[in-house]
């Protein structure tokens, strides 16, 4: 017997989807109309099933289960990218209002609520996951002043042209909340290539991102023989084969990395680069390798400093920590699929969500769904209906054995 | 005692210098009016030298010496590249002169003259060395069509606006003229760094250039796991580190190599690249030494596309032949460097010059002269005045021992 009414699911994901529509995802950034529309929308949808449903004073739309002394917080973010895809986000905050509405209807409520949330700005249109960060707390007056660079707005200003300004700032209380869950599509190919129907995430990786800059000399790359120059480019090109020749040995499976840009100056054929800069990126979910993977290529960079000619600075540029999911979770999560008898994995996720934020302040546990060609942030970003319904299905699971914790 | 006279080779470098004068350089692309000022100049300065001179139908300006059966050609080019150096060019014309005027002088001039040239852009605003391939008959129609992207002017146009379009082509004479001499600055830290005076050039490298493009795929940097990326700029950096570690033993001490471009798509911290673009050259005046490390690139590219998920094609862009230089033009400069007692050395040239167009159709021999901090192509380039004198002496040694040839 179903937890959950899959129809009502569906219908609900739908018509969120029609706000900002585009194409066959949606445009809906944060503050956008199509966003201030959409949670209108979500917030009447709260209320209509029951919850004591606002919009905060930074723009999360939550709907609180009322009568109900403890809470599972289960939610995701509505705003979209640029012409994003219809789920990333959408459909972790409806599977929070389908359970919640289920438990009310079910009369579960009462031993376990459920208070689902919108938070504002994942994607970070003004500041990634500003709506979770409020809601822990990590907000400043400062974050308020940041602007747009596309528009110049502020923060501040896009609250007060919402009209959010006057509502309560709606907080993590650790007398209720129990537990963040957040459903997700995986935005990676995966559970697709594995034939896995739930992701068990283990943790959020943790992000190094180190820009390494290269002084050289310009010179003719005629008359100027090879042992007279000073050339950018050679130390890179070194460091950056070793890296993937090297980093396979050193990492665990889930270790990722990337070489996304490497610039040269001034850049033409027959000129000796007379500078160049690189930047690398890796990410984990442990501390551990996070840091001997940056020892090492320091190390690497002192070796090529030790070469005549050459002249290599790094600089970090983002450090992001691991947030580990619970591992009660984690093991309730796959309980609940198993009991689907869906086929499951557990990995990390790769990309960043609100579970980032509150896993340092809640437990935390997270599931992805497949998406389909491992496709998102574009309009083709899809996942099968039958996948989505079976997510918020183990989810509902997953509540159901909290009630006893 | 001395074949020239210093003071009136200095006095006339030092005239020419103020056309375009730009700080310590010049600015004078060919056709523009400083440049067209520079050619009266120096058809009048060859008029009085006793010369019969006069602009040809591309610009080139030529000073005949009258009652000679058979001359030596002596020249270079006075146009520059923007914002370049007083000598690059100018000075092998004004050798040039001097030696015909001092020739004329002394009386020897009968027994053999010097044909003073200043060929038209050599430097290629409108076309590389359109003078020098004009005087070998390799313009073609077409190539007058040629236009200068900034201006949209053909070469036609330039012709007609300066004036010269009724002037008679002048013609490389196979039964006058018996060899051509240039002078040039080195470019180039060689001379400086040997302690040498006058380089011998041995031959005008030849070039290659081959661009290697690389497809990949975009994926998310954290959520696409290594073993199931298309990353285009790994393979990249794999041939760019290969070709660094092993060109030093697969060439001559000569022979030079720059990877002077690698441009990524999309260029992004977080994106695995989806295409990349690496712009390779290699000059040697060998065409054996040429062809060699050809075929090893094409091994090595060959050797990486059957790694999986590696995509390389590759293009030539360029592919100028080497230039010899006459064995017995380098013997005599050689035996009148010694004669100056001026300590040298041989040397390709790794850059381009007349010398590599008329050389294909003329026996040719190139001196260098030091640069001062091998600068070029910018207004800091200079050379000592000592140097300068001690290069035209030379140059005036080796025509004297043509007369007997």
């Amino acid at each position: 017997m179903s937890r959950i009414n899959a129809q009502r699911l569906m219908a609900d994901l739908r018509s969120l989807a029609e706000f900002g529509k585009f194409g066959t995802g949606v445009d809906r950034i944060s503050f956008s109309p199509a966003d201030l529309e959409a949670r209108a929308w979500l917030l009447s949808r709260m209320r209509e099933a029951g919850l004591d449903a606002a919009i905060d004073s930074v723009g999360n739309v939550r709907g609180v289960t009322k009568n109900a002394s403890r809470a599972v917080v289960i939610g995701s973010h509505t705003d979209s990218v640029p012409k994003g895809g219809w789920l990333d986000g959408a459909m972790g905050v409806v599977y929070g209002l389908e359970i919640a509405r289920s438990r009310l209807e079910s009369g579960r409520a009462a031993r376990l609520g459920v208070d689902v949330v919108s938070f504002q700005d994942e994607e970070g249109s003004y500041f990634p996951c500003l709506g979770s960060r409020s809601f822990c707390g990590e907000l400043t007056e400062e974050d308020l002043g940041r602007t747009r660079t596309a528009t110049g707005e502020s923060i501040r200003e896009a609250i007060a042209r919402a009209g959010y300004a006057g509502g309560a700032p709606w907080c993590l209380d650790r007398a209720r909340h129990v537990a963040f869950l957040e459903a997700h599509i995986e935005q990676g190919p995966r559970l697709e290539a594995e034939k896995s129907r739930i992701g068990v995430v283990t943790g959020i990786v943790g992000i190094r991102r180190l820009k390494i800059t290269s002084a050289g000399q310009a010179d003719h790359a005629g008359t100027t023989p090879m042992t007279m120059r000073k050339d950018a480019v050679r130390p890179l090109l070194e460091l950056g084969h070793r890296v993937h020749a090297e980093f396979p040995g050193l990492s665990s499976l889930d270790t990722v990395w990337n070489i996304g840009s490497l610039l040269i100056q001034p850049g033409a054929a027959n000129v000796v680069p007379s500078s160049a800069e690189m930047i690398l990126e890796w990410r984990d979910t442990s501390v551990e390798k996070l840091d001997q993977i940056e020892a090492t290529l320091m190390s690497w960079i002192s070796d090529l400093n030790r070469q005549p000619g050459v002249e290599l600075t790094s600089t970090p540029i983002a450090r992001i920590r691991p947030t580990l999911m619970a591992e009660p979770l984690q093991t309730a999560i796959e309980a609940s699929a198993r009991a689907e008898r869906a086929r499951l994995m557990r990995m990390p996720s790769g990309a960043g969500h609100d579970a980032m934020v509150v896993g340092h302040h809640l437990p935390a546990g997270m599931i992805f769904i497949p998406s389909i060609g491992g496709r998102s942030h574009d309009i083709v970003e899809d996942t099968s209906e039958e996948d989505i319904v079976l997510g918020c299905e183990v989810m509902a699971g997953v509540v159901d054995g909290l009630e006893a914790v």
